[in-house]
């Protein structure tokens, strides 16, 4: 280890010692016990588990309270990878099933310790409510990230297997803190170099270091890799060659990585191979990777993001290329869904396809990495944005089907549940890029662990873990928050509005975003339908009818006008500029309302951040404070080249209360980002 | 003239016979009189001056009501260049002394037409309050204009004498219908070739335009002609060869232009030659010229803006520098002053050599290009400014002794008063840039005429007549005008901060600004002079005591922190951060609250732009609408240069409940705009 490395290393395991506050430490900024307080009491354990000793680890460096002893029950099954804690005058009992129920039950006592929870009678009892809580990584090989806006990827290929960053061991123990058990290293979008011979070396030694931490490797698997990599004649799930190539390959993971959790298939996918290449079925694809893994345990997740530019409304295709397949798959491949039907927009509905396949394990796949919200440069709490949709009733067996009850095995019995979001963690000092990025991850690893928390909860967990428990930042901290999405889906696409995004990036508005010979599909004005009648996508029973997709009483109630909630108008159905909204305003008063609002909210954030300066250090305040600098001037961007686009149809002034345009509409036309890296 | 400029002239000429609006007829948007209606009425005139039969000409073409009769009397002196109109059953009667009387009374017979008067029994005399009301163009020879934002240089000088564009005569009636009776054609830093032969052969082709129009011809003299042009060793103005070359050039130029006006001399200042630079005064300078111009009646208007990098308070150099020469001058010298001490800034008092000289005849310079008031890009109507110091008291010959009264003649007779303004006209169709900008372009004209008209009633004068009268547009608009410069102030330089403009073109903030081995009264420290204590230029007794300039009682009540206006306190004073103000506020605090209220202002002309849509032409109305939204953004773009340079010092936070700022110190440290060709 060179001089500057161990000495990073010092900084990360002594974060008290060093006064720099650089979001390095995350939530994890735990203050080292004193020594005469460390004697007083005992962290006892009685196996030698490198999972249950970190926990213990974990304890005897941080916890101030009273004697803790942790012990391992085998029988105690139905805790799965929970934990439960009792306290009594004699201290405090941490039980777990597997070792790194010891873990995560250190870590909840930290948390309590944390946010000053009186320890005298605790009885808790904490079971996950996923058994794979999964991050996916869009990292490529040569260290971009698509969609990745915290830097370049974590992982060093180029140094692996031998050197070894300390950040991976932090990655994986802040994984650890918060209860995700597993990764997919590289992008979907896979190049198929992953899976020779010479990486597997390299994903072994991260697999070796997140192991303790509990936390198994998965990769995603490129379909054409037999064809690519060993020359056979095509990837033909249904020929034996094929069959055998990726059996012999599943063999020499599992060689190196015993513990190998399994692929994750982007598969006839914007222009990825897959079976459908051969005539074949996704079911077919996913069943041959499945039958390779299934001696060893490991799993298929196959993505349902699949759409082509055809006559049909994109958000119906999923729907319609899956269902149709429902009962074909193998019991060790679980489909992974969006949360909503296009692509992670600001607010989407749910996806339809969510509960209409009952004999198919589904997982939810969520975007933490801040693709359509404004980068690492908005601040965005996406909890609420996670809590919508799993609390969302798809009434798949009847009132209370909610996609969380879909997912989580309660409703369809599964053999194994999962949970996955798109990571927004890069080599940036902060990981995240925005400080308040670090929250997402978090929310989801919690959420993952419990859908029911509430996201002012998993707030407050996080603030106080993050910069302070004082009530007099939490508290309008907490407010910001869950203030910011809404915020988000105000300056950028409100109404039910959706991907107007500038082509590529994905960064800034476009609504008038058209290329020459591009798919359809890909342009704004495929989505915003305006015209001089109005703005929106008739998804009717009279338009593309993508709410017949939906149970009733959903389906009426998306189909009708009247019914629709407002916050998803515009998703279905194409709506007169002059309609009533509920508050009395027209459909076009009521977007220049919202476009308004969204900029206020974010001034407000200015406002809220500034006045409490005095209570976080002085870096962070200064880079958070930048931040909002730059999601006050989008927010203003976004509103003017939206409600200048969409009144060259409406036709009609913007209230005359609101706050005027500063930008021409032919300038923000001229705008062209550079951001091509991010994609 | 080829069919292009024919057409154009045609436009011109018949302006309510096509709809376009594009600002080119300025305040001149009469409409033709049916030709039913005009043979109800007469128009008479019993003489054939040139000037007079314009007049005739404006009212056949544009009068619709009773018969007029124009007479021109004599004897009537006491009117000067003014007009007598009455009325009575019979009709109306328009009498003046000079034949351009009448032309200055037929418009004013139309401007009351415009705003609907009874004309039953009118009973008006209007004598202009100076004998010389006169433009400075800042035009150079190769038609850039400094401090010019409205195009190039209406004057072509490439094409004159022999092609005579179709504006020369619309300026010059523009100039007439608000009685501006002098023009001073070229730059005051002076090209020497302006006096060559060639080019009084161009200058007098002009001369032979605008005379019919009243309107005398004057230019910039650069002081080294004599050595420049014809080679004399140098231009020392005592030398018997130097006094000749000028009176040979004089005697040359009145051949071809009997009533040519005289110099304008910018001498020792800047970088220009002058008489100092032979050991001699301004006096001597001056004089030499007038003692060339005498016998033909021209007269010399010798600029006092001098000022060195020395020990001394910039502000106090004129004062030092030309009250020692009082009596000294000629009587055909007018020395001509500048509003303010320094340099046309959104606000200063008034300069304190007018009325320090009871020997010397005054005039008053003032800046209708805004140059320091956003360029034509904000709306700053300049009537309150120009006000501001015309009402100012200077108590030179005790109360009442205002700047208006100091040079207008009335307190210190004078053979000759004049009134002066840098000119913000080019070759822009709407001549000035922005479309309000030709409301300081005719408030100039009328308070020159006129000294106590009101701000608002100029206002209203012009709006009706370059939009329209409906009360409905005219009251807000009105209010508009009247708070715009006073936003200026507030989001540029309030409180009597000054000069803390970007080096060079004056544009931008650059409080910051700082350039090795510049001038440091160039340099915007040199003018705000913040410190960890405060900020402000102390010009108290105890500091540069320009104080002292002043007459009693301002010179006490400026140099008390506690009488001080506050408007003018960091213009005297070096004002701790702390300092309580009258209304409770910290001078920090206040000086934020003003920033703040400039940008709130913009954006309130916004929406009372946007609002009265209906009243006005489609071109001129969106062209106003882009000129706000950049005075917007430059709003934001001054509060936060110039709260996030001052809060460096003041180290106190922007009072919370303000809107925060959105740019970075450093980042707005880098803006650097190509504006050179402004300079």
């Amino acid at each position: 280890m060179s001089l500057k490395k161990r000495f990073l290393y010092l900084f990360f395991m002594l974060p008290s010692l060093v006064s720099a506050e650089d979001g390095s430490q995350l939530w994890l900024r735990y203050v080292p016990v004193e020594e005469h307080i460390a004697k007083q009491r005992q962290i006892s354990l009685a196996n030698n588990h490198e999972s249950a000793l970190l926990a213990k680890q974990e304890l005897n460096r941080y916890w101030r309270g009273t004697s803790i002893s942790m012990h391992l029950d085998k029988k105690a099954k139905a805790l799965k990878e929970g934990y439960q804690i009792k306290s009594d005058v004699s201290g405090i009992r941490l039980t777990a099933a597997e070792p790194i129920g010891l873990l995560y039950g250190a870590f909840h006592l930290l948390r309590l310790q944390g946010a000053k929870v009186n320890m005298q009678n605790l009885n808790i009892e904490e079971i996950p409510d996923y058994d794979i809580r999964i991050l996916n990584h869009w990292d490529n090989l040569d260290r971009t990230v698509e969609r990745g806006y915290a830097g370049y990827s974590l992982w060093r290929w180029d140094e692996l297997p031998n050197t070894l960053s300390p950040r991976y061991e932090q990655y994986a123990r802040a994984n650890a803190s918060i209860g995700i058990n597993a990764t997919v290293l590289n992008n979907v979008n896979a190049s198929p170099q992953i899976l020779t011979s010479n990486y597997i070396q390299k994903v072994k030694a991260l697999a070796d270091i997140f192991r303790k931490y509990g936390i198994k490797v998965y990769l995603s698997a490129n379909f054409s890799s037999p064809k690519v990599l060993d020359g056979l004649s095509d990837s033909d799930p249904s020929r034996k060659e094929v069959q055998d190539w990726w059996k012999t390959k599943v063999k020499e993971i599992y060689q190196h990585i015993p513990d190998f959790g399994g692929f994750l298939v982007k598969a006839n996918s914007e222009g990825q191979p897959g079976p459908q290449d051969h005539g074949r079925t996704h079911a077919d694809g996913a069943n041959m990777l499945a039958d390779a893994l299934k001696p060893y345990g490991g799993i298929v997740m196959w993505r349902a993001f699949v759409y082509n530019p055809s006559e049909q409304d994109r958000a119906k295709q999923a729907y319609q290329e899956f269902v149709p397949l429902d009962g074909q798959f193998r019991d060790n491949v679980i489909i992974q869904i969006k949360n909503g039907p296009i692509d992670f927009q600001p607010r989407e509905p749910f996806t339809p396809l969510f509960g209409a396949m009952k004999h198919t394990a589904q997982m939810i796949e969520f975007q933490i990495t801040q693709e359509y919200l404004g980068f690492s440069n908005h601040l965005a709490y996406l909890a609420p944005l996670f809590k919508e949709t799993l609390d969302s009733d798809t009434y798949a067996r009847g009132k209370g089907s909610t996609v969380a009850c879909i997912t989580d095995g309660s409703i369809f019995s599964a053999k194994r549940t999962a949970i996955s979001a798109v990571a927004n963690i890069g080599e940036d000092t902060n990981w995240t890029g925005h400080h308040f990025a670090q929250a997402n991850w978090y929310a989801f690893g919690r959420l993952a662990w419990n859908h029911q928390l509430s996201s002012e909860e998993i707030a407050d967990e996080w603030i106080s873990q993050t910069f302070t428990d004082n009530r007099d930042f939490a508290k309008p901290i907490r407010q910001m928050m869950m203030d910011s999405r809404e915020a988000v889906v105000d300056y950028m696409m409100p109404l039910g509005l959706h991907h107007i995004f500038a082509f590529g990036h994905h960064y800034g508005p476009e609504p008038w975003g058209d290329v020459e010979g591009g798919r359809p599909d890909w342009m704004p004005w495929y989505y915003h339908n305006a015209d001089t009648v109005g703005v929106g996508f008739d998804r009717t029973t009279t338009g593309s009818n993508a709410v017949s997709q939906y149970n009733e009483p959903l389906r009426s109630t998306f189909n009708s006008i009247e019914t629709c909630p407002e916050n998803l108008l515009l998703w279905f159905h194409h709506v007169p500029w002059t309609h009533r909204m509920k508050n009395g305003h027209s459909l076009w008063e009521e977007l220049c309302f919202h476009y308004d609002r969204g900029v206020q909210e974010v001034r407000q954030f200015q406002k809220t951040w500034d006045k409490l300066e005095q209570y976080v250090d002085e870096q962070r305040f200064s880079e958070i404070q930048s931040k909002l600098k730059v999601q006050a001037k989008d927010a203003v961007w976004w509103k003017d080249a939206c409600l200048l686009y969409f009144q060259t149809f409406s036709k009609t002034p913007i209230p005359y209360e609101l706050e005027r345009p500063i930008h021409e509409l032919e300038e923000l036309k001229k705008i062209k980002l550079d951001m091509k890296h991010h994609n």
